[in-house]
């Protein structure tokens, strides 16, 4: 016998006297049983924001979602449910790095994450073989610049034919167009290698290496139109010191890219993040 | 004019359906408002956990702590209440070394603790001049072997004559009988230099040279009649090498003893603490 | 065209004067050149403990290897040289669980490792397949109580036929014989899942969610007949709350184990390791 | 009895077989006894760089130091030695903010630093008495823009007054013109409250909060004409979340930026620095 299905619900709206108690007391009502509940309010905007997460009472835990939603509307809020049965499929993009290729499809294999990749999109053959060991259809779409329109728009294509609901890019090395990000409509998470706002754009190590920091980074962030600007997810950083040359922070900087790739597309698919403005709140 | 008092409400108990409706519900039908509230559910043991913050409405916070204590326990739940205008009074308890000693009196002075520190107790004299140049009354208990249980008992009345709320060990090197702890009847914050449960006892840091670790530790923790046992409330590490010798060890651990320490303390006068069993839930 | 052999000498015996100028001499003296050379003496001890990478000058680095041995033996020091055109082969004992596993071996295929692995040893077959798929040859030894010695008696079979210079406990879950080390004669890794030495045994993370701590750890040492006991190479720590179940423990401890046995691994392999005592030296 | 003095060089130029094997040479065949010899090759730039310590023979240490240069000289390189009978005075620039400025005396009484504090420079008069209570002359001088020129000058003639061969920037709140760091000719360390290079400039902790990064840092530096550009010496970060305002990020950072400020200092004095170009070795 499975675990019932539970819901997730992630709501933020201008704040207002009583939101715990309203939200609380109407799953309750309900013969809810809620499991996790954590909020957040921003001071300075004035703004509320919480994650649910119960039981439903009940054998139609979708009717469940919608009625949440619309209670929410009702206090002014906007909000995203999600159903633990569901889980959503996304399209994992790649070039020629490996490492957090390997290192997605083999947490996703140990259960690591709730949702599974649906197929693999590069730009270049190396991986092709890799995919099909791990039973993911790969899509070869070269891109040049003079064909860059014409890819993204297949792009675009299998991500609608698979139904995908998130994109990773996984050392993707091709900048999305804003028009693709639009007509994409699904949220694209970018793993950069630097600890930005240090750092970004192209050969992030060179610039590391060049600028004589103590400490290399790298981000996962919102993919937006604004190249290495959208709202970060999560961040770390490594240790290095005048011994290491370029070489060694790519080597050191994989790791990091590993870790908190893996950790921002964790937090995305337990349905852990908000986004406002260009930053995130994260229900860990 | 000051910004008015809230409550901060510990509560936990045999965990049961609408819990988080019911709580808030309570603060909300009273026309409070809730700031902040988390919750916690220790699954194996079915145990609830939760803290709240609220402004109770009317101009009386000691008598709405007081109701929240009849409420919970109504829900079969033990309830701490605390008003923030009531800033609990401690003693710090000090030998020879005195890092932990100025780091927190220092960090007291810039506002970082909602509580006070009123008096120094020490088995030494060497902190004398300092504790006076920082305006707290300083009391010099010499311990021996031999006038263990009366130098006990003078700080048990030092205690009690200043009304002391919480005890912090800042390094103070002597062990507390039980028969202190439970007459105390107040936490007693210890730090230890050491990641316990490694290392306990005493020269944690020439046993961790001795065993070769490349990471040395400290742990706050509240003492308890069994020694370096207590429940831990933070602990964090720092990173050595072969080129380190105990000297060393002991320069960095100060570092790590400081911050431990100060993190612990700030917590548990911001009521951030659930002690049960032998473990903390701290809601940070 | 390939770089130019280089030789890592690794050296330590009792501390006496000149010793920098003399080895640093010696290769001069034969037209060497130097490349890395960095030295740590124990002032308690008074040993020396030296670690040089050079380029020797002739055709011959295997004799030159040779000389540096006789000649370090001269001045009261045991030598360790190693030829940078000889890769030592190891054999990975694995037993159910995969992510060592996968991540030694996906990072031996990068090129992180100045050494190769030549076979799979497990006591389950689990790992067949994926070891057959990377091209590693698979041996299932079964062992239980009453084969324990019979199986010890054909892994070693294996290590020599294989010529396995290194063994990497990655996960294998069964304790090797003090008889097996002793016959073995190589360097065998292993990864304890806890902070050694706190939590040394079976079921390390449920010891420290009893336990209660803050931080978990794990430790790469080598293995010695006594259980958890062996030199430490390297430890990493990462921090829990309350709020992490055993499971969450599991989860995050597998990031750990990865990133500190490869770290221990990739130090071995570059000759970075002197053993001294129940001790290292870890020349980084 | 003390222990005998210590020479400490800092070389660097370009590299040229046998400089490790001629430095040690060199202090040997003088009866010299290296404590440590660490040094770095930047693979890049050709450009050799060490640092030895080592007890002279003979009753004169300043001659044999200044040897030591002549010597360094005819191998190409410059060199910097110290030795450790004497200790450098330096002077502390403050402003309002007291933690960097309790933080490093507290650790100066402590034994912590191969150096000594001769005065307290600062445009406000909030530390004069602290300053006092510690026993260091307090010069107030106040800047502003009309009376910056005039405020260096001041500056300059108290550093030439009180022999300062350092000058540390405890949070000092202005900017120094490069008329001043040119007319000093010390090294001056600064801490900038960012993971630099980002966020230089003013407010950095509202910068940081505003990009939503999930680390905050600081950074030790050796100040130059361009503002927050210098080289690094020391860099750390700590976590932090959609929870934390700027407040709770200035609290946070304080702690950073004690232990990255005294930690800089402490290599500074203890002559493990070497600037080349806008980067530092560190020989920790």
């Amino acid at each position: 016998m499975s675990p019932p299905a539970t819901l997730v619900a992630l709501l933020h709206g201008p704040d207002q006297p009583g939101l715990v108690a309203k939200t609380s007391g109407w799953i309750y009502a309900r013969q809810g049983n809620i499991l996790h509940a954590d909020q957040h309010r921003d001071m300075e905007g004035g703004e509320f924001f919480q994650r649910i997460e119960w039981v439903p009472a009940g054998g139609n835990p979708a009717a469940a979602a919608e009625e949440l939603r619309v209670f929410a509307a009702s206090l002014g809020m906007a909000a995203k449910v999600a159903v633990s049965t569901h889980r959503p499929k996304g399209a994992l993009f790649v070039s020629r790095e490996d490492h957090c290729f390997h290192d997605l499809v083999l947490r996703w294999k140990a259960g690591e994450f709730a949702g599974d990749f649906g197929c693999v999109v590069s730009n270049h053959t190396v991986l092709a073989d890799a995919a099909k060991h791990y039973g993911l259809p790969f899509h070869h779409i070269p891109v040049t610049a003079g064909t860059k329109a014409e890819a993204e728009r297949q792009q675009l294509e299998i991500l609608r034919a698979t139904g995908s609901e998130f994109v990773v890019l996984a050392r993707y090395m091709q900048v999305l167009s804003a028009d693709f990000l639009r007509h994409c409509g699904q949220p694209v998470i970018n793993i950069h290698h630097s600890f930005l706002p240090a750092f970004a754009g192209g050969k992030p190590y060179h610039q590391a290496h060049e600028r004589g920091v103590k400490l290399i980074g790298a981000t996962a962030h919102y993919a937006t139109a604004v190249l290495d600007d959208g709202p970060i997810i999560q961040q770390d950083v490594v240790r290095v010191t005048h011994r290491h040359g370029v070489e060694d922070l790519v080597r050191k900087g994989r790791d990091l890219e590993k870790l908190v790739l893996a950790q921002a597309l964790r937090w995305h698919l337990e349905n852990r993040i908000l986004v406002y403005g260009n930053k995130t709140v994260v229900f860990d």
